[in-house]
């Protein structure tokens, strides 16, 4: 397996511009593009004609980037891969454009959070079009990242633990090529598995909603894991995973490494200690500090995991008829301190037209990927 | 409506020094009597022979008490009235105390916490004994009390805003009672006006789970409302406070004041502020202390104020087909913190012999306290 000789990169966050160095000192060429309402960040790389970054394993080094632009649709135009790299409240948008523009033979992958695949599969189903593409996607960025200065990021890599599923599941060439790109990723069973092992869901939202009173009534920053995960709110970490557990259990998936697994596989801490309490306090999560101040519950922590990750949780435990308790509580609880119906927002079965497929059903889908 | 002459109050604790005292002020000969593992209170006021009370209105001054005992069978026997003062999780096992022992004519109030009397009747009704009793309960203590040494309690009185309930509502001469002895509180509809006000489930349980890092971390004391009542945290107990109204509603009870409106009627706030939030923090709860540390989560607030208020308030919901999400979640979320299922082991309508009853069958059960 080759890797194609260039990439479009679509989105001009930290994730996208940390996907861009990784394909561009990979060989590849790369152009990256996003809409016309991003064209700052995307100008200042293409002025430069490179992305600096500032990390532990590469040091602190430049990756050319051929092109940039502020026309997603002309970008992709002939390019063999696309990669999405985009918060997952713009996997409906990247989809809709997406699903209009694909032609045979090109590939998607969507590295972040999980659940582009199953929206791009949607909507393609809904607009009719059949194009014979391949279609992928990540659990988790490769990074951590953020972006520091115009073209400018640090970025600190995960040691594995990053999971790539092919949409349609077998022979999908996505998946080798993204274990070439990133070494440390390894191989999904399907997207129900990088769908549903979503760590920002499973650790972000308990220390926030049980530290309200700090983050809300602070100024400065608050140590989210070193002062917000007591050992009550671990335990609640932990139940999410448990109810995840249920759901990968429930649809036959093989993997059942937990949370705390992660943090250790990821390189976040040394070593499983006898309790997640523990283990997060002996991890690099103990030191990482979030903003306060009442704008902190429109934090991507609350806006884009709850709605895009714990409601898509709950809905396919509905289908399966798993409990999913902790999370329904949090989704609950996590609207009424922001003033959202993140329930009613958010993406669920039904939006990705597999309401009612059932057990069977949701195995096909990821198997076949049909649209 | 005249007092009676003597009374025996149940209970060694807070509440029962502090009735104990009102009802001996008011002219009662006081009888107070706990079960024998709780004797050394109740013995510190036997060898005194009164109890000494610092508080507000009645300044620092001593009231009798005329008998004290740890055989609380014996100290009912051939008493008119029956003042019981518990925690909520005493209410069976001095309902089962009870339901052996009354006998025609004797009344039972309960202060405190409402649930009380639908246990009595209850477990009247299970032992297939059937005296000629009048039963009622508060919704709240009528003071916040504390003990502070042997006999020894400092007291505050609410301004007013505590509620009296009949069991059976209507013709039940411990309503006057009640409110003659302390005038400060008002009647209640019924007993689910006394089951559905309870503030301790309204405003204790959201500012403990949505500050559990803080109060789990810290030694110390926390500012429970002051530094933990946060904008977001205030939104829960608004929510709380609304699915108990929609509750009462149900039940067709017409006393719609929140707990806002209560919080300004006990004297706690000077008057209602535009939102919850700011309300709370212009209230004395404002300065109110919380201690600290991983015994907190054994702290009444959690294992009183679940099990048997927020878990039989779910219930109530569940016959009326009311929705109560929010409750729901605190129920979930503080056994998850607690590592203890509230759940499984709280007071629900089936407890009370209820379940099933419909709406019709519960306001009959409050009306005529059959047993």
């Amino acid at each position: 397996m080759s890797l194609p000789e260039s990439v479009v990169v679509l989105g001009s966050g930290a994730g996208a511009l940390s996907c861009s160095v990784e394909l561009s000192l990979a060989g590849l060429k790369v152009t990256l593009a996003d809409l016309p309402r991003f064209a700052d960040g995307v100008n200042a790389v293409g002025a430069a004609g490179e992305i600096r970054l500032r990390c532990p394993w590469h040091g602190e080094t430049a990756a050319p980037v051929a092109a940039t632009g502020t026309d997603p649709a002309a970008a992709i135009d002939g390019q063999e891969l696309i990669v999405v790299s985009v918060p997952a409240f713009g996997h409906q948008a990247w989809a809709d454009l997406l699903a209009a523009e694909l032609k045979d033979g090109q590939s998607v992958l969507w590295v972040g959070e999980g659940g582009g695949a199953l929206t791009l599969a949607a909507t393609l189903r809904r607009t009719g079009r059949r194009p014979a593409v391949h279609i992928a996607e990540t659990n988790s960025l490769p990074y951590g990242a953020r972006v520091r200065g115009p073209g400018l990021i640090t970025a600190s890599r995960k040691s594995g633990g990053t999971l790539v599923a092919g949409l349609p599941a077998e022979n999908n060439p996505l998946v080798a090529i993204a274990c070439k790109v990133w070494p440390w990723m390894s191989p999904a069973e399907n997207v129900w598995e990088t769908t549903l092992l979503n760590f920002n869901a499973i650790d972000h939202v308990p220390p926030i909603i049980c530290n309200l009173g700090a983050i809300e009534g602070r100024t400065g920053s608050f140590l989210l894991w070193g002062e917000g995960a007591s050992p009550a709110v671990s335990r609640m970490i932990e139940r999410i995973d448990a109810e995840l557990l249920a759901l990968r259990g429930a649809l036959g998936l093989t993997n059942t490494d937990g949370y705390a697994d992660y943090l250790v596989a990821q390189g976040f801490a040394p070593r499983r200690e006898p309790t997640l309490h523990a283990t997060l306090q002996s991890s690099s999560f103990a030191a990482s500090t979030f903003p306060c101040g009442p704008d902190a519950l429109k934090s991507r922590y609350l806006t884009e995991d709850v709605p895009y990750a714990l409601v898509l949780m709950a809905s396919i435990g509905d289908e399966l008829d798993i409990p999913t308790p902790t999370i329904d509580s949090l989704i609950h609880l996590a609207s009424v301190a922001a003033g959202t119906d993140f329930q009613a927002g958010g993406r669920t079965l039904a939006d990705l037209d597999l309401a009612g497929a059932g057990r069977d059903g949701l195995l096909t889908a990821a198997r076949e990927g049909r649209w």
